[in-house]
């Protein structure tokens, strides 16, 4: 970024920093070092604004005891194909992984598990969560809901979170597909990064707080929203309203949690929803133990040729041809796993800030 | 549409010209009226282009031998919450329905139950299957992969199918959300009606055979390819593409089917695919009780105010406001229910010849 100065740390220190801090607010030793290697996982990926960047946000949370760090995560409901789980509060970091490894386990049994998740928080990120069922030779998917940001197509409120799907898919030679997108057309973080540096953004990501479209970044912060995928109505704006509704109500109205525009606030800078409907924040996992369906080695193959067909597309003028889903993220984490993870001055503001509310020293 | 004659036919008439076409051509009597239902379905909900418009292509490709009018429908693989199905070449009207009702089955015994399905053919609006499991108050799932039309992101070439995903989600006083969705941006049906009436399609639906974004219909039809949800890279056209690859996957590779470019043809207009990389084509069902995980009254109950909420969303300037997935479907059926089903000339015409080719009589 022009006039940003980038200073580069090595993963293990990042690591290792937001395990004492998560120490030092309470949560258990091993939770702490899992909550830390998720939040690692997505700066290794290149997903900067689910990494370190976020340790400030769940910092505040815990100091404010909006979150709780030793949750007694417990089933509300049960069958041998699905659970139900209260998260007690606790860090989404923390739960998340619980309740995945209990739709992995659902699995192992009767060949699929089906979680969904209340009384959480944000997870991190979702592709992290599948990553784990491949190391079982699962597909695993995972969706959460998230504090509100997008509206729906016609509306012109905030109504929906960012509310991602994950889904991951293992080759034989090739490396696994994964994919973790976010359902509005443009992240959060593209926004921020064209305010930081006074641009534009381009046409369908945002509108303002009348509900007009914008270019403005300032307009859509101001109270205005981001757009679903496909944007307009014209371009398909329905179905990504259609794609954030189904993660929102599977995420956070079949779990019991709030839903929509009432999921609870990620940092403190939020403005409280109007009322609550359910348990904090909620999630949905899925893991389907692939040799419950077909062979293992067969499907594996047919998916390196899925893959090798794909990469072999013709590309379209003035690019380089269409990528398989993950390849930015793994090689991103091949750059940065020696190189170690660039971050803003921005970033590093708020770990300064870290160290100063815990004692936890960074260097 | 300006310039074209619309005649309303009673929706009993064509449901039994579907049912004595099918019947004629060796689909047995309950199978036939099954198919016939599903058409049905798909013209009562307005959604024109999946109920007796497409009755020609499956009289055609059982005329010709493309597919068994008599499957034996035959279990693969199996685990208390999880089925393979291989559909022996049958109608996907015949062997859809047989797939998703193992699902309920399943969900009913463990929670949940997940279905892929190989050797099948298009099997009509995926709403149909969803609307199924809401019966028996179960959320249902259901996706297929198509014959190749789509382009992924920075592809010059058709790669993937329009590839749809069907869920519902029932309320108490309110009426379901459905939602039924094609990964493309827009739906080919909409660019051929632009063809017919010589009119520009808006930026962003397809690209030209050198793989050109073109807002001429024509050129996509001559060796284009529609774009993905998102259509470019700065408005998210890579999760359209990740949407469809992931349909795609479940429904072909887990199944055993042909995915992506090697989807079976649909009808003999098409070109056929260069080589078969599995049986046929391929569906994903699922279902999942909704008291495996929460109680059904307070499920139904935040699903009204969930509908409610986002009805009440302040609109976006020159819009009424957000509707609710499910809606335009609900409203058409009540009006075509009563009312009649409009077809135009050019569908009339594919019926007569329907009706030269089996002598089964439309009036």
């Amino acid at each position: 970024m022009p006039g940003s100065k980038l200073t580069v740390f090595p993963i293990e220190r990042l690591r290792e920093f937001s395990h004492r801090v998560f120490l030092h607010y309470g949560v258990p030793d091993d939770q702490s070092a899992l909550a830390a290697d998720i939040l690692a996982r997505a700066d290794l990926r290149g997903i900067d604004s689910h990494g370190i960047a976020r340790l400030h946000a769940y910092a505040t949370m815990l100091d404010s005891g909006r979150i709780n760090p030793r949750p007694m995560i417990r089933t509300i409901r049960e069958t041998p194909g699905t659970a139900s789980i209260d998260g007690d509060n606790g860090l989404g970091l923390v739960v998340g992984p619980v309740a995945n490894r209990i739709a992995m386990d659902k699995a192992d049994t009767v060949g699929t598990g089906w979680v969904t998740v209340r009384g959480s928080n944000h997870y991190g990120i979702a592709g992290y969560y599948v990553l784990e069922a491949l190391a079982r030779d699962q597909i695993g998917w995972a969706m959460t809901n998230t504090t509100k940001i997008v509206a729906p197509l016609w509306g012109a409120d905030r109504m929906l979170g960012t509310n991602p799907i994950a889904i991951a898919f293992p080759g034989h030679e090739e490396p696994p597909i994964v994919i973790d997108m976010a359902s509005p057309a443009a992240a959060f973080g593209k926004l921020e990064m064209a305010l930081r540096k006074g641009e534009a953004i381009p046409e369908g990501w945002a509108i303002d707080r009348e509900g007009q479209p914008t270019c403005d970044p300032a307009a859509m912060v101001d109270g205005g929203a981001m757009l679903p995928l496909g944007s307009t109505r014209e371009r398909g704006g329905h179905k990504g309203y259609c794609l954030g509704a189904m993660i929102d109500i599977l995420s956070g109205v079949l779990s019991g949690a709030n839903w929509g525009p009432f999921t609870p606030i990620f940092t403190t800078d939020f403005e409280e929803p109007p009322r609550e409907v359910g348990v904090g924040l909620g999630h949905f996992f899925g893991a389907m133990r692939i040799d419950a369906f077909i062979d293992p080695d067969e499907f594996k193959r047919q998916i390196d040729d899925w893959i090798r067909t794909f990469r072999a597309t013709r590309p379209a003028p003035g690019t380089e041809g269409p990528i398989i889903p993950g390849d930015p993220e793994r090689e991103a984490e091949a750059i940065r796993a020696g190189k170690g993870i660039p971050l803003v001055a921005a970033v590093i503001d708020d770990l300064r800030e870290i160290v100063a509310m815990t004692g936890v020293a960074l260097d």
